[in-house]
């Protein structure tokens, strides 16, 4: 959660944080009832999460229950188009790909304090207490954080709520803060189960540092170590996440686990705003301590913030993080909000592992969750060999979304040329935007994406171009060399997973008309074997509507 | 020295690099007399050092000589305006602005082996023992790379050479190679002295290893250890320096020294290609050490690579670096090479110390070097409080170069809003083309440079945005808090130094028609007080050029 508020409001009410279990309810934000929701904009995407209406940032509390039930929690403004007056909305899914929105989970326990980014747990076992007689009381770890009356920030404590209908409605602990804090810039609890107890790491921003604490109970915490200053430091961090992966060998059979620390950093990341680096480790309960004194960056683009990997999903399986598709630069200013009244979108679910890459050693592979649930028809499969072209118009697919999968095989890198390349863009005819990438198979093998040809958005921090030098590529060690590119166009976002996920990049965009036309161009060595296989993705969101084009949500919840 | 060449020339001559002190001379390089060169073009930057023609990149060897001579060499193609066909390009100055081209410094000892980047130092103590007599030997220490017939690359060695003449000529030393190997990725060594012998860092590229070697002599070279992989590690290391610089208090007084390790990272950087970054630690002699784990980097933007420390510039002192002002990723399209026969500046000399930033500890301060040898009439020195616009046409400024620099102090922090700003832009009224650069003094605190509206150059990898949060600035700390910026604009190259060198950026640009307008616009609460100097800058080549227009460069020369 960035420390993005500055309140002007005159006569605030700045009392302290006491223990309190009641909370402030803005009259204007629902309770008991989803917010409700057009999905129908020009920029909506339809296959990925975005909030019904109003602002939405950082993804809070995720956890998948017993009956395979995600649930997605946000930062959430539902009161405006920018951030601020801080709740947690929520959805769920069964699939991750179609989302209820659900009511409000958490509301703000004072005017003044709102609930700032955090995580759940399935509190199984009732450790907390706070559960007798069930085994899914839902335990919510979130920083609370003040504002005074003349806009300045007060302390962020962390608290904790319980949930014990499933993580539909949550009523704050009496016990509240569960970890005290005189600081200004201390925040986004992420808890794990380790082995015995439970582990929360949470960023002190401003200092740099990822606090680790231990606790039996989730009420009482205890310091455990500090995890000073690594990698780029941009000028915050924030949103920690430490998550144990399985190590994957080349046939994919784990031989290994080792954990990921993920730090976001806000502002001043190397390509401006808000970026996630992570470092590779080992942890023993208390103590995160890299393999390496390397800094890995999960994304090559500018709008992955803040992911979170789910609570829940079963140790040794890979694990599945989803982010904030946005960058605090320009998340505030983007057209989706004066044109459609709402803001941020989530990534589509990644699934993660590690693996080992040519010369880099272990990094954190990315590939979309199981897209099958929104698969619709299958718009072009070819093959070809060498020189091709694929020009496509699919204008009539309602979504307006599509799935892209090309993989070259039979590469002859002896053959290679600077005009050896990939080139895929995605066109308005009625505008004449254009939003390119493509892959230059020799050299530097660089793949980029440029969404400089989009012309609906103007901001000086709205960067064009984005690229990576696709090295884990087989290209450039081997003679017969393959490579591969997934990616998923959905409106306003495109993301892009190159070579087996070794590199992802989320790339958000706002094209004046809708893009409906794809074009791919292969110029490679005759003998290299080109297959596309393109297809329409089914809105998640259509099903939800009513007859009047409104997606109303959960709205028979009664349990808030 | 970039990793670059792919050749494809038939029936090349592959023989070992054996013990030689001969070289081969491509009968289209002239010997002994420099290149010529035409500094008029519309793109040709005037207070920046750039070949006469052909194609720059590394720059190499630099040191200053006890006369005061600054010499610095360069990766250079003298027959192309790609890489390729590497030399060692050679310009000595007395004030690091005014550069007099010299004759080619380095050939290829074999037309298939080239003559990558390298440093060289001065062994006034003859412990060469090449240098009976004198006090003003002058060693280069670089790679010699080679490529067999079928355009595969051959073993990369490092190699010495020898100048008699205070380092205009050279000979190959007979006992070369110093330090052998059959790595194809093995290159750019650079040597400093430390107490009592010699230090060699190279980098094994794509192992991501510094190596550290020591001499007494600059022959014989033993391996004393290795800097594993750290940082950001791109897709490989190259050019490493490792440098000593003074630590200066708030005062600006020496109160430590540090080492410094720079690394640049080609291809692959965050940005795209090409970027620098460094460690902070000590050096023992033979190991360097990290104070701590954090990844930092030169430039905010994407066009410095490469940059070298000059040898000479006495311990204590603050160290002085050039950098290559480009990127790989584009740096053999950029159009001053089809239109002026030329491709790739220099940085302007940058000075270089360490001091404390808040929150951050330790970082690498940039500054201009000394600019007093090309500055020329006030054009512009405006003061006035919180809001003011300065609207300047400099198209009679002959060079079309300016220096600018901007003081903001007294802001009372506390009544800054979003709307806080300070813009600077500079435009070419003929075309419509605009650079931008601005500061906003409230939220994340960016500097920005945008060259998005220059048209005079398309390329995927040509990134439009850059930015920086500049948290150094007293800005986002004190209630009278002051900002303040330099910036050098030099026809296709803006050189900017944020909050007293905290922050630097160099950004190549390419204008259809020269910018010729200057405006500032400053939006500040009323009590702040704006002081803006903007001078027009000499040209530093205009005076080397004969009646034709031509530099003809050091043409009396008859050293080499």
């Amino acid at each position: 959660m960035a420390q993005f508020l500055k309140l002007a409001s005159a006569a605030l009410f700045a009392a302290s944080i006491a223990a309190q279990n009641s909370t402030y309810v803005n009259p204007a934000v629902p309770t008991g009832t989803p917010v409700v929701g057009d999905y129908n904009g020009a920029l909506r995407p339809q296959v990925h999460f975005s909030p019904p209406q109003g602002f939405a940032n950082d993804p809070n509390g995720m956890f998948v229950d017993a009956n395979g039930t995600w649930h997605l929690y946000y930062q959430y403004n539902p009161t405006g188009t920018v951030a601020g007056n801080q709740h947690w909305g929520h959805a769920t899914s069964d699939d991750l790909y179609h989302w209820v929105n659900q009511p409000i989970a958490l509301f703000p326990p004072e005017e003044t304090v709102y609930v700032f980014s955090g995580s759940a747990v399935v509190d199984s076992n009732n450790t907390s207490g706070f559960f007798p007689g069930q085994d899914n009381g839902v335990v919510a770890v979130f920083t609370l954080a003040r504002y005074y009356a003349d806009g300045s920030a007060g302390p962020q404590t962390q608290n904790i709520a319980y949930s014990r209908d499933g993580g539909y409605s949550f009523e704050y602990y009496d016990g509240n803060p569960v970890i005290d804090s005189t600081s200004t810039q201390f925040r986004d609890p992420k808890v794990i189960w380790y082995e015995d107890h439970w582990v929360l790491v949470a960023a002190y921003s401003q200092e740099f540092t990822i606090g680790v604490w231990t606790s039996p109970d989730l009420k009482d915490w205890m310091f455990a170590s500090n995890f000073t200053p690594h990698g780029l430091l941009g000028t915050q961090y924030e949103c920690p996440n430490l998550v144990k992966l399985p190590v994957r060998g080349a046939d994919g059979a784990v031989i290994d686990e080792k954990y990921v620390l993920a730090i976001s950093i806000q502002p001043g990341a190397p390509l401006g705003g808000s970026i996630t680096e992570y470092f590779l480790g080992d942890f023993n309960g208390t103590h995160f301590t890299t393999l390496d004194p390397v800094t890995r960056l999960t994304d090559f683009a500018k709008d992955n913030y803040a992911a979170q990997f789910f609570y829940g999903v079963p140790d040794g399986q890979n694990q599945i993080n989803i982010g904030w598709a946005s960058n605090w630069q320009y998340a505030q200013q983007v057209p989706t909000g004066n044109l459609e009244g709402w803001r941020s979108a989530m990534t589509v679910p990644r699934v993660n592992y590690l693996t080992e890459a040519p010369r880099i050693g272990l990094v954190m592979v990315d590939e979309p969750y199981d897209l099958a649930p929104i698969l619709d028809s299958q718009l072009n499969v070819s093959m070809f060999n060498g020189d091709g072209t694929i020009a496509l118009d699919y204008s009539s697919v309602e979504s307006g979304a599509l799935y892209l999968e090309v993989n070259v095989t039979n590469i002859n890198t002896t053959l290679l040329t600077q005009y050896s390349t990939l080139n895929i863009s995605f066109a308005s005819p009625a505008s004449g935007e254009i939003l390119q990438s493509g892959f230059y198979f020799s050299g530097d093998t660089p793949f980029f994406v440029n969404r400089g040809g989009i012309k609906g958005f103007d901001n000086v921090f709205f960067t064009d171009k984005f690229s990576i030098s696709d090295i884990y590529s087989a290209v450039s060690s081997n003679e017969f060399a393959s490579w591969s590119m997934k990616a998923i166009i959905d409106r306003s976002i495109f993301e892009v997973f190159v070579d087996h996920g070794f590199h992802a990049g989320t790339v958000v965009f706002y094209p004046l008309q809708p893009l409906t036309t794809l074009n791919i161009a292969a110029h490679l060595p005759s003998d290299a074997q080109v297959s596309v296989d393109i297809r329409s993705l089914k809105s998640a969101w259509a099903q939800f509507e009513n007859q009047n084009g409104a997606v109303t949500g959960n709205a028979t919840s009664t349990r808030s």
